[in-house]
């Protein structure tokens, strides 16, 4: 693996622990109408960050195309959370936010 | 690969098929909080079902045991979608029970 | 799920299970050695056709990119495979290259 | 998230990411042919170790039924990488004994 990949794994890990808990929040909130777009974005977000670590991990030659396409995907899921007030959704933006900049970075 | 893992994994990809429409299209009907626990569900029984039907592909040891544990997400998926009228959820049931049943047989 | 993406999931579908019987069976030759590279594209074609058509399914909003990844993914993996002899691999590769094609189409 | 969920959580990121270097490292060994059923079984689970960590994530009801497949999957994996002396089996099967304990408390 990698040296450099240490850190976008990381990164991608917290995001998708931040996403996965945020998708599980905002389906046990009370309002869930308001959540709709928050919920789909968390999962699609998910799966591009679970995808993109193990791909780093296992040293795969389209780590950077993966991690371009996660840093696309993790910008708009950010942007969605960051409309929410709820703690989740604040802490899910943050991590999106972060992995989002890592993952640009990793496929410059 | 095994000669009997062909039509469970044939059943395994139409039920994830049915689940991630049933997903997609509970998120855009207009009262998303009748569907929580839709939603949830066939995230749940979409994510067993690719996982089976890659297992069977590549020939898992484990495959048995991931039949077995599929038979009852299946089962739970589709008990939670006959609860409603879209058509999405009665195709979604009905694909659900008939993964259940196969992978059941697979697993036995 | 939008009309066009019909017969890219199903391609995509099939391509996952070429490129998994593949790499079942070159973890099963006489000579692994020989087949290194093809068993690696393999899994990765694997993980990026599963993902794919998920996210068809789903109605990602992402869908295109990921189709676009995906091509080039399936491309890789079958221009690795068209190298051996193996029936498997031909057949994995005829899948690759049908999918690659496919997936371009829905990316552009 | 259930706060008992954390350790086991941590313990299968760890888990998945060893399994995967240490697939990647197999696929790099001179003699591919000793390592086949160490490539296989890292990757068996890998697979489940990512999918029981999102589970707990999102607080799936299937949680402790996914953790148990998983305690068995890692114990298999574990016992194939301890008869291998590269430091990166030795470090796989240490992760995977660890992730098959925590998992099955988890689960009891």
């Amino acid at each position: 693996m990698e040296k450099n990949f240490h850190e976008c794994i990381k990164v991608c890990l917290e995001c998708l622990e931040a996403c996965n808990r945020c998708y599980d929040n905002c389906l046990s909130e009370e309002d869930v109408n308001m959540m709709k777009e928050c919920i789909r974005l968390d999962r699609e977000c998910a799966e591009i960050c679970a995808y993109a670590a193990g791909a780093m991990q296992r040293n795969s030659p389209f780590a950077s195309q993966i991690c371009k396409l996660c840093a696309g995907i993790c910008e708009a899921c950010g942007n969605e959370c960051q409309k929410h007030d709820h703690e989740h959704c604040k802490a899910c933006a943050e991590a999106c936010f972060k992995c989002a900049e890592v993952c640009r970075q990793m496929a410059s």
